[in-house]
């Protein structure tokens, strides 16, 4: 049977791992940084911190030896914090099998480098592009985690490797279709965050849900543009990773860089929200690395632009939402 | 001072007119069918009926003879129910100046002939297309007539008209881009109605916002396909006509095609939904113009389908909404 590591037990890890349990065609042993994380999924079948309430599949193992978890493994799949992975990766180097596919479960670009998670562990493990997976797509965690329907993105350079993927990952509720654009589904997975972000600010605002679905189409226009100008195909950032992300990220309540704009929106300073959101809001990191990838490739962004002036506290949120609303009115202009 | 026509008093109609009002650079009559609508507007600056509580412009005017409300119009707006366009256009067609421009605000595809708003219109009033606009997008009425900024697509085969209409209708809280491609954008707002009326379904039955978002993104891929086919550019699609207007729709308890969903999700009879539902939900009977021009052109529309199938009472809607989500795993491919 196919052996299956997931590194890292936060909400999206767990809920795959679990999800990669439920298949049922592959073993599955879940690596948590904390002692009683293991200790509840191994003997309790929960993760009570994140998911209160929910019975993990029993045959979902956990430990906290990154060793153990990745020996003999298949498919090393890493759900870290996106500007921890490279550290991270250089420390597990040692032990991951030579020929496991490893598996990105994280939706962020790397500060500095602008990388996309998939070239940090090219780079950092030294393998084939066509080594490297990613799984993305409208994949609110606590909904999978209990097991209400969703579709999802697993992508690869090399289509047979994303099969080989689908196959470990498809449960009754969760619905993979392959692609092999990783450019496309890793940047729509990342400027998501961003986008969430801004449409979070206008919620807390108190906007309606047409500026949201304003905000949510010129978002991926831009997004479009970014992806297609790096070589993404743009029919994948129209897909499930793509629109289909972006869309049920800005509608849930769930969603943590929504939530973060939300309460910035309405009038809470930065520091106050940053100091009162326990998990990681990807986008505010990221906004800023898109905004580079952008700025080095000649895109124009006007929501991450404004996303980023807010992260930074150069201008308060409304006013930054207000100039993007206000700007002239002209031609319609879709993506490239 | 350019005069424009408003004929029909709907939630639509009413809020599209007080945006006219609004914009100050036309003078603008709304025709209502009924005489204390007409009354209500005209006097109390209201409609109690749609807005209670929301204060319309001063400067719209409002009158049951529609002879009189289309004298000297450059304008004609209409915004009646799809399938009696035809009908009122006829009884209209002696009063409407030859050299006004027709505005269709309505989101239908005409039973048994399967021709768009503008086609009808072309038709009955025997115009040359690029004097027929349209405008569409993510414009829930309720949140127009409160004055909460809104975007807008207004489109003509002739850009002239496009611009000419953009300057009477933009206001400060609405702003219209223009475009040229009528069978886009008239597609994206047609079939929204239909994928709605799914994704209220599945509201309904309880699914989650993955879900949905999945369903909101397949339901916008056969939407592509089907106007593509037609002739339109997708990238019209994937603008505010498109998916703009079917994320606002799908994410507001105030559609009523969503709403019509979730009552038959929840578990009602077609005939006890259409039984409370006392305005129009244009996909109920959309749909099946709709699916009826993709087996013509051999598009491949699944959701339209299912909807179809539950909107004839042949198919539960649980079984078809459950047939669509359980469809075999397979490469992703959108749109052409």
């Amino acid at each position: 049977m196919t052996k299956v590591a997931v590194l890292g037990s936060g909400s999206w890890g767990t809920a795959f791992a679990n999800v990669v349990a439920d298949a049922g065609v592959a073993e599955v042993t879940l690596w948590a940084r904390r002692a009683e994380v293991a200790e509840a999924i191994g003997r309790e079948h929960a993760n009570p911190e994140y998911f209160p309430g929910i019975g993990l599949n029993p045959r979902l193992a956990a430990t906290t030896d990154a060793a153990a978890a990745v020996e003999g493994a298949g498919f090393v799949v890493v759900a870290v914090p996106s500007q921890t992975l490279r550290a991270n990766l250089t420390a597990w180097r040692p032990h991951i099998p030579r020929d496991a596919v490893i598996v990105s479960l994280m939706k962020g670009i790397e500060l500095g480098t602008s990388r996309r998670m998939s070239e940090v562990i090219v780079e950092t493990l030294e393998l084939p592009a066509d080594q490297v997976a990613v799984v993305s797509g409208p994949n609110l965690a606590r909904e999978i985690a209990e097991r209400q329907p969703a579709t999802a993105v697993v992508a690869s350079p090399h289509e047979a490797t994303a099969v080989r993927l689908q196959e470990i990952c498809r449960a009754p509720y969760f619905r993979p279709y392959t692609n092999t654009d990783m450019i496309g589904v890793e940047l729509g997975g990342a400027v998501k965050n961003v986008i969430a972000l801004a449409v979070g600010v206008a919620v807390g605002m108190g906007f309606g849900d047409n500026a949201k679905a304003s905000l949510i189409t010129r978002g991926l226009a831009e997004t479009v543009r970014l992806a297609v100008a790096l070589g993404a195909d743009e029919h994948t950032l129209a897909g499930l990773a793509g629109m289909g992300d972006l869309v049920a990220t800005c509608s849930s309540p769930l969603s943590r860089n929504r939530t973060f704009g939300e309460r910035l929106g309405a009038g809470r300073t930065l520091s106050e929200v940053i100091a009162e959101t326990s998990q990681t809001a990807e986008g505010v990191k990221s906004s800023e690395s898109v905004l580079a990838l952008a700025r080095a490739n000649g895109v124009d962004m006007p929501i991450t632009e404004a996303v980023v002036a807010m992260m930074h506290g150069d201008l308060p949120p409304a006013e930054a939402l207000l100039g993007f609303m206000a700007r002239s009115a002209k031609p319609e202009r879709y993506g490239v």
